[in-house]
């Protein structure tokens, strides 16, 4: 067995440990007989699982106690409609948009209330994190993007939210779907904070959203369907109905990898070391480089193209790159397909080494193709 | 390793080659350095897979090419909304209430539409399915559980549908959960026909729906999110955004073993094979009974209970019962808490044998607590 260092958007690397326990449990779990994927969500086998999994979020995200740690379904495109939903009573909501993602977020978020778009990156192809210092107004809520996946940018200072008439701060909500537990959040900042978990959390097909309890409405807006209540899932435990048992309880031993290896402050450390190692290689090469601002840059995405100025060689450029790591046991790093070239996802789970072989194959290819 | 017999009704017990493969190929499928865990939904390596489950689902059930397969999220509570909010037009619907699920998918029905319950049982606490031979009316679809597995029913023929003053055939739909794949089932009798995968077809985290092209409007009812329109997950193959790409890809394996056990006939000698033991077992004993209606019995899910009359005897037998039966390997055997009593789920991946064992111990516990 070859294992490839797998350099995807998402879904994403695992760490090894992980899949390994995972098989290693597949037709009996701790002495239950059954495996994970057989167990009733409502048995005494399974309920210690997703028990566990919750616990592990609060613990180390520091999850306060006013907050619902949920398991839902339907990925970050099912919160774009479900926080609006939920969280509309002034009809009216501030985004900022920083990418494709923010911007899907706003056109589904527009279907339920007006939408006060505050600053947008647009102009330059999203290679930045517009400044927005202060947002005030009477918002429901005010919506950010924290890490960009596609064009691989980040917030790295939150904006300050106002004070409403009604006396009461505007809550923050955040999708933090390609950068959760990548460091340490405040999440006491925020109102929402969620993420689909395919990226450093755990196989696609399940969300994690960890809501304040306050803004869990008792109505969400009318023709809301079940589903999609904050507190239908929050009153249930996540267990309204069946939740994605195997997917969660991957989660779990995911979470409990971060732990072993420091926490988020661990997952930090290990984090910048990777980034700083790639963005120092791209920012002194004369062949490729960044397309994004240094202020904003990802810890986790990281496009990066050659310097090579003609369309069309570029193009090819990049389709032989690709090709040719792929064939070294580099994989997945083509650029997403709306803005080209390439991208290094380095997400919790990519070992340093992943990067240093992916430098050295870099340096390598830039020799044969200068 | 000792593998249990787990009667659960969902998720519940697989077909331990499937789990075996899974658990073969964590690290590494078919040579390509990942777990499929790992794999991008838009990769080389993932798209075979997924292409692979649909064409399997095709075959194994001969769905005609005028309907689309697509694998969702969020479980029939799901479909509960998505039906009415895309199927709506005349505004009104038919159900039948027989059971809690039906009752569920009623109740939300009403968020979107008017819904005229044609027949309910209701009074005899759902133990048969009620006689509905024709559906006649304006209605934008007629919907029916086919198998309650809480109750142990299934409906044993499919009522008719009428032609509306549009001159169409009212479509049938049917949540089939609980009984896919379980026997041969016409699908162009269908307009659509869903399943939660965690019973027959995979673990939880995904749910299949077939449904005819025409149903499949360009626009839901205003308000719709966008996660819950057929026609966008339609017109992307399923990938709109990222699907639960590993619960497929098991999914995959549960319909390959399918295929290789007979396919849905297969299925159905077996399936009857197993159910025609164990009922013929309970109605010929005077320890246990069928509570259910000899007409309206279900394949699937076979609740029992003892002769005993007094309500604090028989709660404490039915304890007893269950709890010895784990300690003998065989799990899940307690009813639905709403229902109370026993039951035995027996999904296409409980082997005879299963049955078997559950019968001898029910007999040595007759003897034991006559």
């Amino acid at each position: 067995m070859n294992r490839v260092y797998n350099f995807s958007a998402g879904p994403s690397c695992l760490p090894e440990p992980v899949l390994k326990e995972a098989a290693a449990e597949m037709l009996d779990y701790n002495g239950t007989g059954q495996s994970v994927m057989e167990m009733s969500h409502r048995s005494k086998a399974y309920e210690p699982i997703i028990e566990k999994t919750e616990a592990l979020v609060r613990k180390l995200m520091n999850v306060p106690e006013n907050y619902k740690v949920l398991f839902l379904q339907g990925g970050a495109s099912t919160q774009f409609a479900m926080i609006p939903m939920n969280l509309k009573k002034l009809g009216k909501a501030a985004y900022v948009d920083t990418g494709v993602w923010a911007d899907k977020a706003i056109k589904e978020a527009k279907k339920y209330l007006t939408v006060d778009v505050l600053a947008s990156s647009k102009d330059k192809g999203y290679s930045y994190i517009p400044a927005v210092k202060k947002i005030e107004g009477e918002y429901d809520y005010a919506y950010i993007t924290l890490n960009n996946t596609i064009v691989g940018t980040k917030w790295h200072e939150l904006p300050e939210c106002g004070t409403r008439a009604d006396g009461k701060r505007i809550p923050l909500v955040a999708d933090a779907s390609s950068c959760i537990l990548s460091e340490p959040v405040d999440i006491s900042k925020f109102g929402i904070f969620y993420a689909g978990a395919q990226k450093n959390l755990a196989p696609a097909g399940v969300t994690l959203v960890i809501i304040r309890e306050d803004l869990i409405p008792d109505e969400p807006i009318p023709g809301t369907p079940t589903m999609l209540s904050y507190k239908i899932h929050a009153d249930n435990g996540s267990m309204y109905n069946t939740p994605p048992c195997y997917t969660i309880y991957v989660m779990g031993k995911v979470l409990a990898w971060i732990e072993a290896n420091g926490g988020a402050e661990g997952m930090k450390k290990r984090n910048q070391e990777k980034a700083a190692l790639f963005y120092d290689y791209l920012d002194t090469s004369s062949f490729y480089r960044s397309p994004v601002e240094k202020g904003s840059r990802s810890l986790m995405n990281i496009p990066f193209v050659t310097r090579e100025t003609d369309p069309d060689k570029a193009g090819a450029l990049n389709k032989k790159f690709v090709a040719e790591a792929a064939a070294a046991g580099l994989v997945n790093l083509a650029g997403h397909r709306l803005v080209g070239g390439m991208r290094a996802s380095i997400y919790n789970a990519m070992p340093i080494e992943g990067v240093k072989a992916l430098i050295a194959f870099m340096n390598t290819f830039a020799k044969e193709n200068a």
